[in-house]
This record gives C-alpha cells, structure tokens and sequence, in this order.
C-alpha cells in the first residue's frame, strides 16, 4: 500500500457566490485499508465541471447536495492500488465519483460504483475523462437525443470551447449541421473554426457580438445546446425557427446566483420550441454506445479534444473558479498522481 | 342580401397594457356584394381570446399581427348569406377567421378558409366555438399530445376555469389522472370540482395559495397545463416531478406587459422537464378526429361547457378584457346575431 497520506477536501459551507477555498476543509487522515468486498482506489485525475457548484448548494437537484462535511463529490479517474473485491483488480484504471481526495474506498455499489476501463487503450487518459468520457457522453446524447439535428439546420452551442460544447459542435457537424459555436476570447474562437471545424464562432466579450451571432445564423437557429443561460442564451433564443429544440445541458451563467435561473417563455410558446433538460445518467444504458462512437471519431481524426490540466489535488478549490470565469478550453482537470508504470 | 350596413372594428394602435376602445377605430360600410367565387358570411358570434391581444403587439409571434388599419382579426361563427362559390351555400354555417365585423367576404382560401359545420348537430352554436371547436382542440391536442398524461399522473391546469382549460382538465379526467385546477374565486373553483369534477381547486385570489396547491399536489406535478405563466406557473414549476412535461398553451399574465415572459428554466434542467410551446393549427390535419371526440364526450355527459355571452358586437373591445380580468367562466362569446331559422 502507497505509505502517503489521503488528503480530502471536505466541504465546510455552501458557497455564496464565487467557491472560495475557505469552503473546504483539507483533511489528513491514513490511508485507509479495505475490509473485505472492497477495493482501494488512488485518484489520478479529478474532473472538475460546472456540476460540482450545483452539488454544492442546497437547492433541489438532480442528486442529493453534497452534505456538509462530507468529501466534496467529483468525477475522476482512478487507480485500484489494493482489492479485496473479485470485481476489481489491483491496476485496474476505473471512472466514477472518487471525490476530492487522494484514496477511495469503494465496494463498487451505489455512488461508490467505479467503471473499469479497458486496458491499453489508444486514447490518453485525460481524453477519458473529457471527449470520450462522462462530458463526450454528455454532448453525444444531449446533442443527438435532445437536440436531434437534422443535416442542414443550424445548430448553435455556447460554452463552445468548453469540455461539452466543444464536443457537441464536432458531432453536429459530423451530422452535416451548420455549427456556431459561442465562446470568450479570439483565441477560443480561432480554435473551434480553424482546429474544430465550427462554421462560424462569436466571441461574446467583443461588442456587437449579437450583431455577430445573427450574421453567423442567416437561416435563423434550429437547434440550441444550451450550457450558459442568462443573456446568451436570451440572444439564442430570440434567433430560434418554428419547432426548434433546446437541449438544456446547463447554466453555468447562474450557478454562482442565488436566484433562480429565469429565460424567455415568450420565444418557447411563439416559435412552439421545445425545451427540455437532461442529465447524461438518464442514458445510462447506452453508454458504450456512445463511449465506443467518440472513441472511434477520436482515432479517425473526426473528434478533437483538449485540456486544461491543473497539478495538484491542492489546487482544486481555486482551479475550480476557472470554469466560471472561462479560463479554461477543453476539460478542466486536477492531476492528482501519475498512474503506475502499465 | 340584408340591407344593414357593415360595422367593422380596425386597429388604430396598438394598445400598450390593457386594450382601450380607442385602440380601434369603427367604420361602417354598405354590405359588400360577393364577387364571382366568393361568399359572404354573416357574423352570429365572435370569439375571444387571449391570442387576440397577441396579434394586436408587433411582436414576433406564430402570425402576422394585425396591420394598423385592418379589421380586427378573431375566430368566429357565421352563416353563408349569399354566394357565388360553389363550395358554399346559403343557410350554411361556418367557422373561422371571420373577423371583428359584421359581414366577411372570402373566396375559401387563405385566411379567409372558412370550415362549413355539418347541419343539424345536436350542440348548441356557441359550444361549436368553445368546447367542441377551437378551444377544445386545443385542449385536447395540447393535453394529449403535448402534456402525454399517464393514468394516475398528476395534472395541474392553470386558468382550469377558462375555456381551454375547464376542457384540458376534464379531458385529464377522462384519462385517469388526478386533475388540479387553479381558478380565481371561490364559485369558480366550486365549478372546478363540484360540475366538472376536478380532484381539487385552489384558488389563487386567496391567501396561503400556494401551500393550497402543495396539499392538492401531494405526489407532485407530472404535467402542467399552462394557460397563465408568471407567478402562478413559477409555483407549478417548482413542484414538478422529475420528467414533467409543460404543455404551454398560454401565458396571458404576460400579454398586456411590454417584457418578454420569462420563467424558471433552473427547473427545467434540475427536473429534466419537456417544455413545450404549441398552437393548434399545428394539428390542423387531425382536426376532425379531435371534433368528433370532443362532440362525443359531449354527448354522453363526459365533457361540459360553459360560455360567457356579450350581446352586440359594439362590445368586443371592452368584453376582450374580461380575459385578462378573470371576469368569464368558460368560453367567452360575442353574439353578433341571430342565425336565420333553421
């Protein structure tokens, strides 16, 4: 067994506003040993989405908030370093809610189920974890299922140059979509036409950027993957075509408000568009369906990733800010450890 | 032909809040004569509806809005008078955009399409507006086909007293839901669940309304019938079950403000709702299965109306606000004339 500590970040209070590190308290404790039916699992990478703020504040959500002192929740990627369970095997990389924390216990039921991945894999891991992971997945059935693009239509998606739009924009111009993508700064927005393939990108810090995005949407827009809310998406949503859809993915806009995140009604009953949230678990089911198709898109070269990685487990409570001030392209992750020679 | 002379209601302005006689100007004019292929109709009664008040604001909306200087547009009833067209016959009744006038001449097409009722139904002429015509399609279609209840789901219908609404909740009945209206006063609430048979009635005009509409609810909302929007749909929202559907037929608390209607979207996300806008003429194709359906229902005892009837078309523009005042039970009406003997 490692000889280090496991440090965990526990959460201390709900955030007010933006997540200050004084929210957490940072935990040493021995690294615990697994009793029988149950595996050890070092972190290696933490992912860090705009979920976690949710997860951390008491309003109804899809899942439980995270309880006060309780290890902050996360998704990462980990490592079984010791098993007293069949199911897992000492090397075995697995994904799941690992928690802020260097080590996890886990007997593979409920929150604690990890997903072993197969070994040798063409694909890094960070990938695992953004394009072909959890966020990959999240974009392909939002898109897909959601979204239902036809070929032709106009598909616009904010966040663009983050871990999930970036993502679904690839996909909709694989559908043969029109693609505009929303996103701060040049640079991302070189990034998504000049790397990614998007159509078109509007850099929302420029002025007149909603001149921008109706030059950009000529045939007016058919299909909106939807992860910021406020006044991005107001400007979308003004721009939708009779019957058109919106694959609420998320408002990342909102999370730090305390009030409840509002949008136009208006445009959903004139334009008879469809709304609708989602929540990647619902496909459960299917996903090595969409598992397997990103990471076949990934090696033909159709599906480009990138990602923001930030060293060390200490640097999760401040990393995390990034997401809100868009400081990151691609997934936003926290290396935890180097996985052990394979 | 009659020889009385032809009163027509044009939009002068455009009202700002609350429609004002002024906002039209009367004209009165010889009855025009049909010209080859065209009939002309005379108005028995006028119906109206909330979406009046949308096509009077240039906003963008699911048609054209009335033209400064055009006859008021309106949904109605009327009897061919004369006709050069074939497809029409004198003494024969029709429905459609007649128009806030006393004669209408059409040729059959466009707007102008006129739907001819079958003579001799056993349904009283102002239901053939309200529960068994347009109104109740709308109903049906928006119940059915938008909100998708399952026998047992919960099913709240706001405005439940007006007259798409008293018909979507009986309809929810019908199906084996648990039907909740929310009305303004007391008789209409008694209405609700005494003629109708609703589940429960909560009155919004009453203090601790919200906490009615939680005990009517103890399960939940799986499905909202929104006529009203505003504060009333925020408190719906907020009780949705997991993969509620909102059928948005309406938001009326909005139509007489200058800002768009915006709503709660955080609760579309974190319940994974379907929020869908929609207008009837979108199922125009299966109008007939709907009618017959809805006359029926009617016929065995299952679906009951009630209309609101203003005589004298001189009326309209002051009976318009008794929508937006909650001053009408069920389908409200103008009658404009007597049909002829039949």
């Amino acid at each position: 067994l490692p000889s280090s500590l496991n440090r965990q970040f526990r959460l201390r209070a709900r955030p007010s506003g933006r997540i200050k590190p004084s929210d957490f308290q940072l935990v040493e404790t021995p690294v615990p040993e697994p009793a029988a039916g149950e595996a050890l699992v070092r972190t290696l990478y933490l992912s860090l989405d705009p979920t976690n703020r949710i997860w951390m504040s008491d309003v109804e959500q899809y899942m439980p908030p995270v309880a006060l002192g309780e290890v902050m929740r996360g998704g990462g990627l980990g490592e079984v370093v010791a098993s007293r369970n069949p199911a897992y095997e000492v090397g075995d990389l697995v994904t799941g809610l690992v928690g802020w924390q260097d080590f996890l216990l886990t007997d593979g039921s409920g929150m604690g189920a990890l997903t072993k991945l197969p070994k040798g894999l063409p694909i890094a891991l960070p990938s695992l974890l953004g394009g072909v992971g959890i966020t990959g997945i999240t974009a392909y059935f939002g898109l897909l299922e959601i979204g239902r693009p036809e070929p032709g239509e106009t598909v616009v998606v904010s966040a663009a140059a983050g871990a999930t739009g970036s993502v679904a924009g690839q996909i909709a111009k694989i559908r043969g979509c029109r693609v505009v993508g929303i996103a701060g700064g040049r640079s991302k927005c070189d990034w998504l036409t000049q790397e990614l393939g998007f159509d078109a990108a509007v850099d929302y810090k420029a002025p007149g950027w909603q001149q921008a995005l109706a030059a950009a949407c000529p045939s007016g827009v058919d299909v909106d993957f939807e992860n910021v809310g406020g006044e991005i998406m107001d400007e979308v949503l003004a721009r939708m075509n009779l019957n058109g859809r919106v694959a609420l993915c998320g408002m990342i806009s909102g999370y730090n408000a305390d009030e409840p995140m509002r949008g136009r009604f208006d445009a959903i009953l004139m334009k008879r568009l469809t709304v609708r949230g989602f929540i990647v678990i619902d496909f459960a089911p299917r996903f090595t369906e969409a598992a397997l198709q990103l990471a076949q898109w990934t090696l033909e070269g159709k599906l480009k990733h990138r990602e923001t990685i930030v060293d060390g487990l200490e640097n999760a409570p401040t990393a995390i800010n990034r997401l809100f001030d868009g400081d990151n392209v691609g997934k936003l992750l926290v290396k935890v450890a180097e996985p052990s020679a394979r």
